[in-house]
């Protein structure tokens, strides 16, 4: 079963098949099948507005800003200068929010290959992507983001995101060989790409067959983690890749000096929570190569 | 509804009425009404046995290294010189073999209200506590932690560990301004409580109470976290009291000499992962007095 099921008034995540969460519903307000998957947006008492696709919760309102803030802020705030980001998924918006927090973003692409979930998320999730949407430094693209990649010009990317779906239906192709030889081509000297790596409670073969992966285009791999109320399953790891020199050593100072104007709109992200994020318990750390 | 239900081979766990977990159940080992509580014991399969107290997960065999190893550790390590630590609530065993992997511990008193909890827990989930029970340091009580307090000597404990059920029904006391008045006399000059305060994501009023209560008989209150995958909301906060001279700034080195021998035991603790867990989310540190 690869959908959820509503139980009378319940919504039954079955993204594994012996253990998940539910919510009561209160209101369903979408489900539609676009060309790409099942999409469903529901309120629920308990967090708000909620976004499923193919019957696995990937936002809500609620808890969305610690998803979004680790998942931006983080390579945003490591990367001494980033001009130029390239955001793949993340169709409800919220990632291109926070990315357009930046200064020093210039342009901001996003590539989501699902336009009914851009269209439905500005419909009924408009305070994910609130002003972002008409922002002169977004350029949104309804597309495939394998092709985007291959076909952008050498170095054209300070910063890559990608906010996938986990590696089985529409979003597998995020975690081939292909993909990440070239997001490394596609990456400025001292690129920096994160991408999702799930839950390794649950999902520990994700994050260490990825992270294997991104070890062949990259000199520097790493990963960090964040506490998702909605991801159930203890931490998600977020994977980072680094193309250049190894990543500095994580200083709160510095991290506070370039958080300044946006730390205040944060609810997870501080300087400190920003480095203690990486580091790993020994049940997650056993899954990325030794240092 | 107090307790959870089974449906058809499901434990919907029924801890808030609007979101929860629910476990497959592979076989029922245990279902038993003791004179404070409705007790379950189940068999699943994605996470080995389950402890469930009316209706509320309070231990799975798959995760409980993380809240076990993070309750008792965190404390034990802090502390320059632990000798004696009375442990209330924690029936499953789990934190009294952490404890009791402390060589400076001489004594560890553990007073446990329900005999049940005890002695199902010895017979169906013997991997919490092993060998633990049968340590000539360990004093086992099946009584009142309220009482046992009350009736302890003035500074006969270097730590406490509070390992209660939420504060409603049979755990509520364990949270009173008289709890933790006797709990600051019992410890000695540099002592430390420590004790779960819940999951904030949810119940941030445990939080932010039972942390201004401490504060009354303690001059330093702190928090520190766990990501456990079955207290499910996000980080889980576990409320730091002290007596004495502020807690010392953490320094990993000093951790890592103080854990030599049992750091190589843990799936969760390091020196590094010690020091980050205090690194709190501004929701999360929102429920704490400021420093």
């Amino acid at each position: 079963m690869t959908s959820g099921t509503s139980s009378g008034t319940w919504f039954n995540e079955a993204l594994y098949p012996d253990w998940g969460q539910r919510f009561k519903v209160v209101k369903e307000l979408v489900h539609k099948k676009s060309p790409f998957q099942d999409i469903r947006i529901f309120e629920s008492s308990s967090h708000g507005r909620v976004l499923v696709l193919d019957g696995i919760v990937q936002i809500t309102e609620r808890d969305e800003f610690i998803y979004q803030e680790m998942l931006a802020h983080v390579p945003l705030f490591m990367h001494p200068n980033p001009r130029r980001v390239l955001i793949i998924g993340a169709g409800d918006g919220g990632v291109l929010r926070r990315v357009l927090q930046h200064e020093t973003v210039e342009k901001a692409v996003m590539v989501e290959i699902d336009g009914d979930v851009i269209e439905l998320s500005k419909q009924h999730l408009p305070m994910f992507g609130q002003d972002a949407w008409k922002d002169p430094r977004a350029e949104v693209i309804v597309g495939d983001g394998i092709d985007y990649v291959k076909k952008a010009g050498d170095a054209s990317f300070d910063v890559i995101i990608v906010d996938s779906t986990d590696p089985i239906g529409v979003g597998d192709v995020l975690f081939t060989d292909d993909f990440y030889k070239n997001c490394a081509r596609i990456l400025s000297d001292e690129g920096i790409i994160v991408n999702q790596c799930g839950v390794p409670f649950q999902q520990a073969d994700e994050l260490r067959e990825t992270t294997a992966r991104r070890a062949k285009f990259f000199p520097h791999v790493t990963a960090y983690l964040a506490a998702v109320p909605t991801y159930v399953g203890g931490f998600m790891t977020l994977g980072m890749a680094k193309k250049g020199t190894p990543p500095h050593k994580l200083d709160v100072a510095e991290l506070a000096r370039r958080a300044k104007g946006i730390e205040a709109s944060c609810q997870y992200w501080t300087p400190d929570v920003h480095v203690a994020s990486f580091s790993l318990p020994p049940y997650i750390a056993q899954n990325l190569p030794r240092p």
